[in-house]
């Protein structure tokens, strides 16, 4: 499924139902850093984004150092934002929340 | 258990087990960047990499996008490379020979 480049109208108003997330200048992607109380959570964390990740065929660019993990989202195949990534970061909120401190 | 910090000399002789790991400039750091064939094999690796550094107690800073995993290890308390960055290493070396394409 080919998925559509969303405007940056359309991604600021989607990113109103999402909690600390940025977008970058361009509009084209997306940014958390998210804050565990070590690493086991934060890899805990990890593990139930990467399952979301797979099913949805989706996948993040993150960084991990210990207890915090950076995220940032975006749809290469159309150059920017597409609701793919909405619907993986609300899943991260989601993984967060659970695993959480 | 309070690390030494490796020397060097000591550093690069240890590198010497191991392949396509890069020494910073400093000498306080080592790098790799793993390839795997999709997602699903970066983060089986990664997740067999984040059960030994749990079990070390030394953990990577690392960065995925789909199938590439870019490591780096220091000791952060030790202001440099001790011998736990290299057991790390190996550690990894073996998951990904495991996980491998």
């Amino acid at each position: 499924m080919k998925m559509e480049r969303l405007e940056r109208t359309a991604a600021e108003a989607q990113l109103t139902e999402l909690s600390g997330w940025v977008l970058n200048d361009a509009g084209s992607s997306i940014s958390k850093t998210f804050k565990f109380a070590n690493f086991v959570e934060a890899f805990g964390f990890m593990t139930q984004a990467a399952l979301v990740a797979e099913k949805l065929n989706h996948h993040p660019e993150w960084f991990n150092v210990y207890s915090r993990v950076d995220v940032t989202l975006n749809t290469h195949d159309a150059g920017g934002l597409t609701e793919l990534d909405f619907k993986l970061a609300k899943a991260m909120e989601k993984a967060a929340a659970r695993g959480g401190v």
